[in-house]
């Protein structure tokens, strides 16, 4: 039995990104600033190039891609729509299951799909170096990965814990020319009060994040600037390009609409890359099943009120409005470390509240089975963030095969497990184990997001 | 600038390999029995399965590759083959290169093209489990993937050391659902006698191989066989496929012959893959440099003589006719721990002594600066082996700058580097150096190949 894969040629790559905002049924609320009020995109120069912020506040349906950057995405775009025939197989399921591969890029994740783009703009704007900061290193790699290919110098707060306990995403930043320093730093303000009170701190993404934006707005040549891989709505849209190969390449299946689409969910970002594009089709009609799977020991979608929010414990982003677990919440130590994130990306969060897309929960347990069973079929390892996906699919699958429909899922293969393979070990030797969150111990930081201004939240009847 | 890349669609994968053999000027020698008489294929029966043993004393040129392993293949083949425009303008060279992509391979090398075949003629004629050894696991995870595939067990032993310090190809051959042992275990006469000499040893390739095939030779129920990824004809044949695309690829590049091919060589296969397809346009006339990789520190073709010897320590296998630096030979630890081999593959020795391929030996230091330069311009992290091929690359590329001339280089790129970033840390690191091994540490080893029998050797003239 042959596993069928949908090539789309060069010549066919999508040549416009798709920005979901103007299409939503409510507009979305702007960021506010540390008084309350909506911030400008004047006042985010310092931290990012103009030509991003625009993106950012857009309200253009499509926006052109830089012949140039298409250029660099094409030295591994479009990525193979390839359909997982041996698992449907196994399954003995009706379902048609078809997954878009990221996990072919160089940084093996769909991450540089906007880190190229990020890097690229920035240069254009005579910046000559980003700060980032990154956890476990997925983000940080693609950064390094791109800097490299742009001739950008690239300077990453990993967080120390990361640092010292997964060596292997940082020595593949070092091998792109990249700087990399455990967080918290002694090069940075932020980094050195947080030495002086808790010299033994293991670090977090949230100091991780103050110490890079404090090194970008202090350069005094102005030369530094800030990236980010995922929440933000030109980080979503840069993504697109995920759901627009898909389509096409679901036309060269001879599929039509698919039923149901599925992507694991973080920040947002993959799975935004992958459904936005579907979700125009939706909210035009269509009847798709849109899901964002995560962990249940990190629930922001299932459990998260929406809400304004900081998005890092250390309060020095503006105020976002999406669904949070509270900003000082700290999940329990799953293995899909790219899925432990108290809030999600403000466009993703709004799709949920408008049930445009409806998310899903799944324990490490049945995640990591799922993604055994996925190398033991499909033949590749998976990140444990993709095995999130993989289960809400196996789940899907088996109910179409309850219900005798002939479905056509579509998932994003988001990475691939290489760098990950300790979880593997522990689960094969029994360590793993699932997570309960008892309400109690989560009320405390609901309580917290409660107490932020929340104006805008309130001035909208339906939120 | 863009980099290039050309895709070879499903329908034109290759479907027979190409087997040198009956094309080499000077037949090759037969493997010889203890008794110093050749051996012949019915003694391997009780190792190999008929259908592979028919191919390794196969006088055909052209032999048909099943279609149930072509849509196997088809996984992940036809790979890509890129050109590598920005290191080309890095080194300021009129040369063209062009690598063939084996790293896209669910294990991440050129192994599983040969790791299939062999599952799948071994699932053909009964057999249920397939036992190999494998040294760092680059062979053992290929094994592991195929056997997955196939519904085959698979037993690996693992050599100790590596078993125990690079835990990383195990975890994916378990992932894969394959027993991983480490070597010597108590599972085996041939382990155990070793233990109770040596409880303590490290363990070496050689016996692990002792304890792979006597597991496969002493099952009663005749069920298991045994698994070998380089060396052998048959093996070197089934990679040749990587240079049957690339032959096609480059036509679709508009470049007929190309001047220049290279691959790195431990035991020889993904050398063979690229090459051989390409010997035989110059076993025709055409005007090609051939030109096999291997590190000083194990210089096998450079500075072993063409002889006959055993393919392990503990003399276990066939004497077999090849270059090498006597198997009691143990190389100094670089990282390209697949090049550490103390012989060669009989074809490829052949096509040294007859003049048609030209070994080149590269240090660790150089390999690992190439490697580096390879990341920051091409964008993808190497093996530690493929720097080997890299470092020749350079070499030429600067060659063709100082002549003048537009040569057309092809290159192996055999696999990536993600499961051995230890050693780029430690070049980093200033914690690698290059060996030197004196003619007078080298000799003792080639004394113990001169007192072997080497009857057939010096029956020929040319030898």
């Amino acid at each position: 039995m042959k596993q069928q894969k949908y090539i789309l040629p060069e010549s066919e790559i999508p040549r416009q990104w798709y920005n979901l905002a103007p299409d939503l049924p409510t507009p979305l609320l702007p960021p506010l600033g540390p008084d309350a009020n909506p911030i400008s995109p004047e006042m985010l120069a310092p931290i990012f190039p103009m030509g991003l912020i625009e993106q950012e506040v857009s309200q253009e349906r499509w926006i052109d891609i830089p012949e140039e950057i298409l250029d660099i995405l094409c030295r591994w775009r479009p990525t193979p729509l390839r359909r997982a025939v041996h698992l449907e197989k196994y399954l003995n399921t009706p379902a048609r299951i078809y997954y878009k591969d990221e996990s072919v890029s160089p940084a093996g994740s769909h991450k540089p799909n906007t880190a190229v783009v990020q890097a690229w703009y920035n240069k254009q704007e005579g910046i000559e170096r980003l700060t980032t900061e990154t956890g476990a290193g997925q983000w940080g790699s693609a950064l390094a990965f791109s800097c490299s290919l742009l001739g950008l110098e690239c300077k990453v707060f990993m967080v120390r814990i990361s640092f010292e306990q997964k060596p292997f995403r940082r020595i593949m930043m070092q091998t792109w020319g990249a700087s990399c320093v455990p967080s918290p730093s002694e090069e940075t303000a932020a980094g050195r009060a947080v030495l002086e009170k808790m010299p033994d701190t293991p670090g977090s993404l949230g100091i991780a994040i103050s110490e890079a934006v404090e090194q970008a707005v202090t350069d005094p040549s102005g030369k530094t600037r800030y990236s980010l891989g995922s929440v933000l709505n030109h980080v979503l849209m840069h993504q697109t390009i995920i759901g627009l190969e898909a389509k096409k390449q679901l036309a060269l299946a001879s599929e039509t609409v698919p039923d149901v689409v599925i992507g694991c969910a973080g920040g947002g970002s993959n799975f935004s890359g992958l459904a936005f594009p579907f979700l125009l089709d939706k909210i035009n009609g269509a009847e798709i099943e849109v899901i964002p799977t995560e962990p249940t020991a990190c629930p922001t979608m299932t459990r998260g009120p929406f809400s304004y929010d900081f998005g890092d414990i250390a309060e020095t982003t503006p105020l976002l409005p999406m669904h949070s677990l509270g900003h000082t919440f700290v999940p329990p130590p799953i293995h899909a470390g790219g899925l432990r994130y108290h809030g999600m990306a403000p466009l993703v969060s709004q799709t949920i509240v408008e049930g445009l897309s409806t998310p899903r929960a799944y324990n490490q347990m049945q995640c990591y089975e799922s993604a055994v069973l996925w190398a033991q079929t499909e033949g590749v390892i998976c990140a444990p963030e993709t095995s999130h996906a993989i289960a809400a699919v196996i789940e899907q699958a088996k109910l179409a095969r309850e219900e005798g429909k002939e479905k056509v899922i579509v998932f994003c293969f988001s990475g691939h497990g290489l760098m990950d393979l300790v979880g593997y070990e522990k689960y094969f030797k029994g360590e793993l184990s699932d997570f309960s969150l008892p309400q109690e111990d989560l009320q405390t930081y609901l309580d917290a997001i409660a107490n932020l201004p929340q104006p805008e939240i309130r001035k909208t009847g339906k939120w």
